[in-house]
């Protein structure tokens, strides 16, 4: 955000370091080494000032602030937190302020990164060895041996010391960064195919992107709603990610945020179609296929390479077309799942007006599964297969399967042949899906008791899954008007599976019906005959 | 691999870098610090041994090694990377033998890395601010000055700083790792869906993993195709990622590894069915909720925090599940597609052996409309909506449409109400799918000129996607047996079409059709009426 505090910027000097051209535009930038000079003697601040005051140190210079007390150097201390180095006296208001002022800035203030060079009139009184162990010195020196050379050699070693703690902070939090947004993806990595693990997934990569190529900037990853032709800025668009002081905008209109900065920005990159690459700023614009368009901001001057800005237009554009294809899949399995219902609903009645009692028994069926204990998978097996039990009767006569009465003798027999029917159209299937189709088909109207047809299988020789259907059927067709009669009360339908527990109907599915009956009902509700899902 | 090089650990001695134990550990494993005294008198060498023998940085003592002469020195630091800080004389074999051993280290060694501190007998011969910059030396000491505790403050500075050195070029692999690792995670994103995105992802993750978690080891992703009990070690196990000195090994079955030393641990992880870590490796254990199994093994010491062990343990359970869910996904669709085929067959022909009409004029449409330059989402809607175009048969009477010869004028009228029918079934569907499938329904029978039923529509006032299922319905249908009669002869069939272009046929159709003609044929030949998808 404007203003936020630099903590530090990747530099080096070293050839080996540099990865590429940005490092050095951007020490450019940068303010200078700051080194506090703490000396209880006015002389010596001179002196140094004299022997330091054109060093420069990565093409930056030196800031030389002045303490003359090591109170005075605490207290300034604990106001800032960008100070490289410290010279310091030892002996000053006391015989040794200079050693508890190192002591207070390390142990009190926390500040380990600042870098201290010991200066004493008296090397013996605080014999080196001990004071550079004990007190987390740097460099200790006695202010005879201090040539202007001496100095400068100190001073550089320190800072370039001090260079590269900061840079190993740097790089730690930047590990830290993808550490975490790594986490997220690896959550939302098993159930990508969920909307909600896309975003997390998208938040998570945008994490690792902002720490590898814009450390210090925010960033923000706009959706703009609708295609790009109607978008008025600020109209229609969504903040879908955000990082940093950013991250509470997350999935909240993009006007709320302020981003006046932005503004011509923003305009000029949808106008264009195209990034803008601003002084302080990026705007990166991305099409979907589907011709919605998305924006990533990003908030601070950004010099990226040519490889970091493919990667960057790679994130967006593939995390539009990752959505696209998401919605696609999730509508084709709709649109796919409500096809086969219609289909299966015309194939019984031959083309009558189709209910919904294929989709309730479906639906009914998955729940009871879960309710005996089916995992995930075998559930959306059968649910995949319930739909195509009846698929026989596309193969009775007009006469039999139309008829507005109930059937006679013969006309049963007939209509019985639709289990048979069912299991031959489903072919031999080497698919498991259709191979459990075929043996519902087939037996969804065997009974417990081995009374039923057309096999006259009994108990546990019947397929769990047409247990399960075997229940519903009767249960759905009972409760809904036929072309001969009309619907069942409530409580005569639910006599009737009571009757038919153990006899009928496998006990251990009757039971299971009835501790879930209020959902049953529930989702029975949902889909009346006359209701569409579109 | 094994005896592998080391380059450097994570090691840290401020309180503020520490962000577990394991650093700490690890420091404890590891060689000393070599230090190289290059010097041409022997005196020098053994005082300086007895200054520095007993000194130790990071826990670690140091290695002193001895060079007499700059040429010497050279020769030595040619054949090892791993000497963290020359003790270096300037007076030696020549007056300069000391600045031109650290200018040949620099430049034609390249070693960046290693730290300089040179002593002089005679300062002023060489000065010490001009030597420091032109020869990239880290300090300048004085023979003189130099006491045992001046060399032990020196000698631990620049320890530190190559210490720090060393940590930034690992951190700065690191976060290359990760840079390479995330391009194969953004890049794989937008075709997720797909088997080899996925794998990229996993290996993507995979790389990231190793350069956050376990830098230094190497990694195997091991899946083991099969149940886990069905398990033999070596058996059936394919190594699925697999990154640095395996990276060979993606692929082929883990047996072709030489992977003995982990045999034990991979044999006590399967019988255990939990993760193993030895002292020089980790073998994780993860299920899939199939009952497939997944193994990670890491070559190399591995002393995970708890958090990263929990990282490690979710990247595999993940991308096993993950796994899971896209092949069931794919088989769901594939299943469901196959369905409505069969469904749309049965709906036509009253539950007559289903044929592959239908599959054969849906896929044949997706190949015209790409043709035709459509693009892919519109493409895959018409795909879904192709199957639905003779839904309407399942209202029409069995005498009707079971006949078996050609109709007569009144059967005519009758059979093409299917169209209006078909438009009827799909309902007043607000999905797009449905509507297209209810007009292609209703307009496939439409003729170009404007002669079709059931609307007498004309031209491009006839829906695009009925124009091209009105030639493949045609198509179709000739080239293959019906109730009253038998296929058409290849070439009769073509002149069909090329007698209705621009009177039957959107001429526009016609041309697709041609031009794509061996691409037609050989879809056809896959899917002959007698055979069946699984």
């Amino acid at each position: 955000m404007p203003g936020r505090k630099k903590i530090m910027q990747i530099t080096a000097d070293e050839d080996w370091l540099i990865d590429d051209s940005k490092t050095l535009e951007q020490a450019a930038l940068i303010d200078p080494w700051n080194v506090l000079i703490v000396d209880d003697e006015p002389d010596i601040h001179q002196v140094t000032r004299l022997a330091l005051g054109s060093v420069q140190f990565l093409g930056r210079p030196l800031n030389l602030l002045s303490c003359y007390s090591g109170h005075e150097a605490v207290e300034f201390l604990a106001s800032r937190d960008d100070v490289a180095l410290i010279l310091l006296d030892v002996v000053m208001e006391s015989e040794e302020a200079g050693l508890r002022t190192a002591r207070l800035v390390r142990e009190q203030l926390g500040n380990h990164r600042v870098r201290i060079i010991l200066r004493t009139g008296q090397p013996g009184a605080a014999p080196e060895r001990e004071v550079i162990e004990s007190y987390d010195i740097n460099d200790y020196k006695a202010k005879t041996e201090l040539t202007r050379d001496k100095l400068y050699t100190a001073v550089l070693g320190t800072l370039r010391s001090y260079r590269d703690i900061m840079l190993i902070e740097q790089q730690r939090q930047m590990l830290e960064a993808n550490r975490r947004g790594l986490l997220k993806v690896v959550d939302a990595s098993s159930t990508i195919f969920r909307l909600q693990s896309m975003q997390q997934f998208a938040q998570g990569v945008l994490e690792q992107l902002q720490a590898l190529l814009f450390f210090e900037q925010e960033a923000l990853y706009v959706v703009v709603n609708g295609a790009v032709s109607a978008v008025e800025r600020d109209q229609g668009m969504t903040v879908l990610y955000a990082t940093g002081g950013y991250a509470d905008l997350r999935g909240k209109p993009l006007a709320e945020a302020d981003l006046s900065r932005f503004g011509p920005a923003i305009d000029l990159a949808i106008r264009q179609g195209s990034s803008v690459f601003g002084h302080d700023h990026f705007v990166g614009f991305f099409h979907s296929p589907h011709g919605a368009a998305n924006l990533l901001i990003i908030d601070g001057p950004v010099a990226l390479s040519n490889a970091d800005r493919e990667l960057v237009e790679l994130f967006c554009r593939n995390v539009a077309i990752a959505f696209d294809n998401l919605i696609q899949h999730e509508e084709t399995d709709l649109t796919q799942r409500d096809i086969i219902h219609r289909l299966a609903e015309v194939v019984e009645t031959h083309g009558q007006a189709p209910g919904q009692h294929k989709r309730r028994v479906t639906l009914l069926a998955g729940l009871l599964a879960e309710e005996l204990g089916w995992k995930a998978h075998e559930i959306a097996q059968l649910q995949a297969a319930v739909p195509l039990y009846d698929i026989g009767k596309a193969a009775i006569a007009d006469a039999v399967l139309r008829k507005p009465a109930t059937l006679d003798e013969a006309e049963r027999h007939i209509m019985e042949t639709h289990a048979a029917l069912g299991r031959d159209l489903m072919g031999k299937a080497g698919n498991r899906t259709l191979q459990l189709a075929a043996r519902i088909a087939h037996q969804h109207h065997e009974r417990w008791d081995g009374t039923g047809y057309p096999q006259g299988l009994a108990g546990e020789a019947i397929d769990p899954a047409a247990r399960i259907v075997a229940l519903l059927d009767v249960y759905d067709a009972l409760g809904h008007a036929r072309v001969h009669r009309p619907p069942w009360p409530r409580e005569d339908v639910l006599e009737a599976l009571r009757l038919g527990r153990a006899s009928q109907f496998d006990p251990a599915v009757v039971d299971a019906f009835f501790k879930v009956l209020p959902r049953v009902e529930a989702i029975a509700a949902q889909w009346p005959d006359a209701a569409y899902l579109h």
